[in-house]
Parts: structure tokens; sequence; C-alpha cells
């Protein structure tokens, strides 16, 4: 079972990292960071850089795409090379996925039009420009298209998949071995729960 | 803010990114990856290539070190140069912190002796050997010393520390950011909450 993970210049850490922590512990999982470039692909901060070991070219079938997100998506939004990867691996993937902003980019090579998907909360205006229906939801399917929202929504979006594809147990057991027994000390995850202000606030940086 | 993150071959991805992720964020944040020797460092899979961008050597002040664990942890608590390193940081950090088993590696330097600290369920009984005294708690602040339990629990580390250096406010805003707002598939995330023949099964494994 090989799991893609895409990279590409300014992306999110933790977006491919929860993800791949997840998936990764599946049994016969064979996860791979792929970017148009190998080579070692900085964040968003600039301060991670993560060695992308295969071309798209040489990732041609993958069971399973991840594409995570970032601040700045039109670099593979843009892409031809990124979107006809996407177009051709999807023929043949179990599933699709993003987590945060990366549904834009699958949204970008028209792989969720007319498609129930998340995005990051600041986001969601901006993926339905591309013809997808926003929910408010943490992590979403819809058919084998499994969005997720902001960066750390990863990790429950692994451990949903992990359960389709390995069955309760095996997900129970890569929650347990992650001690994956949330207990922030804030409850200041979502716009719904943050303090207004904050919310607003962020809302008027992104326009 | 020099933000010191310890890299060394099978660390384990998520340990290191959660962290990360959550004080890169905090303002005037200068995280670092750094290493024995720099240059690409695997992760225990084996399919994360991270870049360690700076030696121990060039990176002889941070104000915070963190220290990711591994499923075998015994190539850094036995090397001299990574003991000699995390003594000599530790003179000068405002926190030293670790996720997962790290906490073994501080320990193994002889900075938790006689502390109160945590570490991943299935090490903490490793932990008690260096003369430590263990906490079932997913985060632990003892002084400037701060442990958090298995592989995600570096997330709400991250959390408390961004709260304690920067204010609620801050911390609150670096949560609703990677919309960290849980929603774990299963309830399975701690040995006490797991089925208990899962737990069963990987103490017995462990042993």
């Amino acid at each position: 079972m090989q799991i893609a993970i895409l990279l590409y210049p300014g992306f999110t850490a933790l977006d491919a990292m929860g993800p791949f922590e997840v998936l990764g512990n599946l049994p016969g999982a064979d996860t791979v960071f792929v970017a148009e470039q190998p080579g070692t692909i900085r964040n968003d901060s600039g301060k991670l850089a993560v060695l992308a070991d295969a071309s798209l070219a040489e990732v041609g079938s993958p069971d399973i795409v991840v594409v995570p997100g970032a601040p700045d998506t039109s670099g593979p939004v843009k892409s031809e090379a990124v979107r006809e990867w996407l177009t051709a691996v999807d023929r043949t993937t179990t599933w699709t996925t993003s987590v945060c902003t990366g549904s834009l980019i699958l949204a970008a090579a028209g792989l969720l039009t007319g498609r129930r998907a998340t995005s990051h909360w600041l986001y969601l205006d901006e993926l339905a420009s591309y013809g997808v229906e926003p929910t408010g939801e943490r992590v979403v399917t819809d058919g084998k298209y499994v969005t997720a929202a902001g960066v750390s929504s990863g990790i429950d979006m692994g451990l949903t998949l992990a359960g389709r594809i390995a069955g309760d147990r095996v997900a129970q057991a890569i929650q347990l071995l992650i001690e994956y027994d949330p207990q922030p000390p804030y409850d200041a995850g979502s716009p719904e729960k943050a303090p207004a202000d904050l919310v607003a606030e962020w809302r008027a940086r992104r326009i």
C-alpha cells in the first residue's frame, strides 16, 4: 500500500506529518514524500527542510495520495505538473486526501468539483469558488475523497482513514501508540470556540 | 528566541513536528533543527528525512531545547556528544523540554534527576530507572523542565509552553490557526481508555 505525500515549497509541516505518522503505522504502509523536483523542500516558515525522495514521475500509481496545505498554495495550484500528476494518479487511487488548504490544490485540479469537502476555516470561501460544497466538519468523506480542516486535523483524518482501511482495532492501536488523548490547555481550536475578537482579527488579516 | 529541536537517526516525526509547528508560530521564534552530524536525518520508519541545518556546536545557547523521542533512544542516550551538549545548553535555557521518550534522553544526561516528568506510557518504568518520578499526566512542568507523554502530546506541550511564554491570547491564536479542535474518531489514546487487551498486547511486545 503506497502512500504518497506531496511536498512543495512553503507547505505546512504538521499538515503533512500528522497523516504521515498515523498512516505510516498501518500494516504494509509504504509512505513516500514526492515533489515536482526531488530534493529538500522547505516549509512555510523556511525552518524545516524535508527530503522529497521521489519525483512525481517516479510515483505513478499510489494507493493513497495526501496533499498538505500551506498559507500560500498558489505554487502547486498553478503548477501544471502537479495538476496533471494529481489527475493521473487519482484515476487509480483508493483514497485521495488533503489536509488544510491542500483541498484547494485538489479542487484546482478539478477533483472535488460538486463534492462536499473542507479546508482551513479561513479558506472555506476560496474552496467554494472552485465549485466545491464546503462543510464545517473536521473530516469530510465524499466517496474516496477525504479532506480535513486546518493543520492538526490531519491526525483525525489519518485515524478515520486507518479505521476504514484496516479496521477499528488497528486504528485504535495506532491512536494508543501515538498517545493521541488530546488535552489542549485552551479551547480555542475552531472559529466557533475561540474568542470572537481573535477570529475577527485573523479574518481581517486574511482579506 | 532560539528554539533548538534535536534530531538523531530514528527519531519519531510527530514528536518533533508538533512542538515545531506550535512553538515556531510564536512571535520572534527562530527554530532550528540540530544534530550531532548536520545533514539529512531519517525518522524511525526511514521514510522521512529531515535536514538538520546546524551541528550541536553551532547552537550553543538556545532559549528552548526540544528533544523528541523514538522507539529506540539508545543512540542519543549513549552519545557523549549529545549528553555534553544537553548539559551545556541546559545551563542557559529558559525551557528544557521533551516529547515521548525524549525524556529518557534528558534523564540520561542527568537533567531530570529527582524531578517529576513523563514519557510515552510504555516507557514510564524506564524513566523511573533514571531516578525520575514519572507521572501519568500528559504534560508535566517541573521548574523549567517540561516533558510530554507519547508522540502527539507535543502539541499540547507546545500550547502550554506558548501560553507561559507569550500569554493566553497568543497561545489561543496559535491553537486557532492550527485548528487544534481534536475530534479523534476513537477514544483509545491512553492505556486507561484503550481496550485492555490492546494495552496488554503492546505491553507484552515491549518486554
